[in-house]
């Protein structure tokens, strides 16, 4: 496989980091990066991440045989937007969003003449930098790429953007847009709510000072998360508000009882909880 | 500063390292452990951790001037009953559980008479490891130990509990043991109950399979404490009853709002919510 024209909607460490990955492996003759930010975009050219830019949408992706839009969940339908009209018929289209069903429904909303060509995509990677100088081409090694491809998506285009994640070093999946959210919706989005909400109480009680006096390792690595980009997860939220607000709900009655356990002083009860977490966790590792 | 006999109830990680401390600061003549496991014992005594043993409580801290119990909350009160007449009447007892009401209870209760010469307190320090092989000296250097004496505490015994844990390289405060308690319950104690909830949620989730195929970093660092030791867990909870289950009642009424605003899709609230906790978190550092 070789790409002759991909063009990056966004080009920070996710979006820098697949040109790269691509370029290292021989599989793309020219590049176009596309963004808000001037100085990124150049210092992108500088790099070599890129070979040109455009901050105009359409125009970026004019000449486009693919296009992977890496940009926050918030924009993505004002992106596909500027797309239609200027994307060639046969032009790919796939993203990384981290969550998929809102990200499809903007797509059908103003694209949707190109939907047959369209594969939405979730890479697991990250690390905690950002912008394209943090990008690096071997992000996505031995990383997990999902993909959910929509009933409209063509064989031919979903075989195309598995094919660009492989040559990355990626392993691929499908499941439907409706399974990734939730499963994202417990194992990402729902500890985010967790250390968000758990900093949040403990910065607005009374003994405050106190209370951080004295947190350990444990609560700063348990709290880690809570020092992520309050608008991206804002964003999240919205994009994936009936998963990420069910689980959400069902785990604070799970919590709710063990509190009532605790208040009851129900050993019993508390030891099966807690066994049979160390047991799960246990054998994650 | 120096301990002519000190005898150490519980072996473990945090009694062995007080040894090890003590020592190393030329501070102790001669210490006696005392446990449950011979074998331990034994190595603690080959280590040179200790001078010699017994494993009844009684006969370990007969001519004891300083006693440690370092043994989990629920055994605090039948070890204080085992020491009611045979301590000497001068011999100062501390311990280092982590919940402090219901061992100062404890000790009310079975073993009364030396109540102006025993000063609860609780080192903030620990390690993944644990017996006497994982001691080590330095354990305590640079952290916090906090001290919860009682009314009837003696300035003598306070002084010389401070003295002791000051040699260790820690830095000792004190506070009631009321407040410490709620502190704990709401750093350490809360987000332990937070992890083994969302273990044990997902671990019963239908979709347990492919959930946990797709936890990434982030998850396993916030679910580190889930692996953490139930029934000392339960102890815990036992012992601090009233304060843990306050606190996640507390937590849980904050997590059930922020469902709600996801649900009604409140950007604004969560924006709200999110920036605080990052910024809050972001302090700590």
């Amino acid at each position: 496989m070789r790409i002759k024209r991909l063009a990056i909607i966004g080009l920070g460490l996710i979006g820098g980091s697949l040109a790269r990955a691509l370029r290292q492996a021989d599989a793309v003759e020219h590049i176009i990066g596309c963004g808000r930010s001037l100085p990124n975009l150049q210092c992108g050219r500088d790099l070599g991440v890129i070979d040109s830019y455009h901050q105009d949408v359409g125009q970026a992706v004019a000449q486009a045989d693919l296009v992977f839009v890496a940009a926050p969940l918030s924009a993505m339908r004002d992106i596909f937007a500027a797309m239609n009209g200027q994307l060639k018929t046969d032009a790919i289209i796939t993203d990384g969003g981290s969550a998929k069903a809102s990200v499809i429904a903007d797509f059908n909303a103003v694209c949707p003449q190109h939907r047959h060509q369209f594969v939405p995509g979730h890479p697991i990677a990250g690390t905690e930098n950002s912008g394209v100088k943090a990008s690096f081409a071997t992000l996505y090694q031995n990383r997990q790429v999902i993909l959910t491809p929509t009933e409209s998506s063509s064989a031919d285009a979903i075989h195309k953007v598995t094919e660009m994640w492989q040559l990355c070093g990626a392993e691929v999946k499908q499941m439907t847009a409706e399974h990734h959210d939730q499963i994202f919706a417990a194992t990402s989005h729902l500890p985010h709510m967790l250390a968000f909400a758990l900093v949040d109480l403990l910065g607005t009680a009374q003994e405050k000072q106190d209370i951080f006096e004295y947190t350990a390792g444990g609560f700063l690595d348990f709290t880690r998360i809570a020092s992520s980009n309050p608008v991206m997860w804002r964003d999240i939220c919205l994009a994936n508000k009936t998963a990420i607000s069910e689980i959400t709900q069902q785990y604070a009655a799970h919590l709710q009882q063990l509190a009532e356990w605790i208040e009851q002083a129900d050993g019993e009860a508390l030891l099966e909880v807690f066994q049979h977490a160390k047991m799960t966790r246990d054998q994650l590792i």
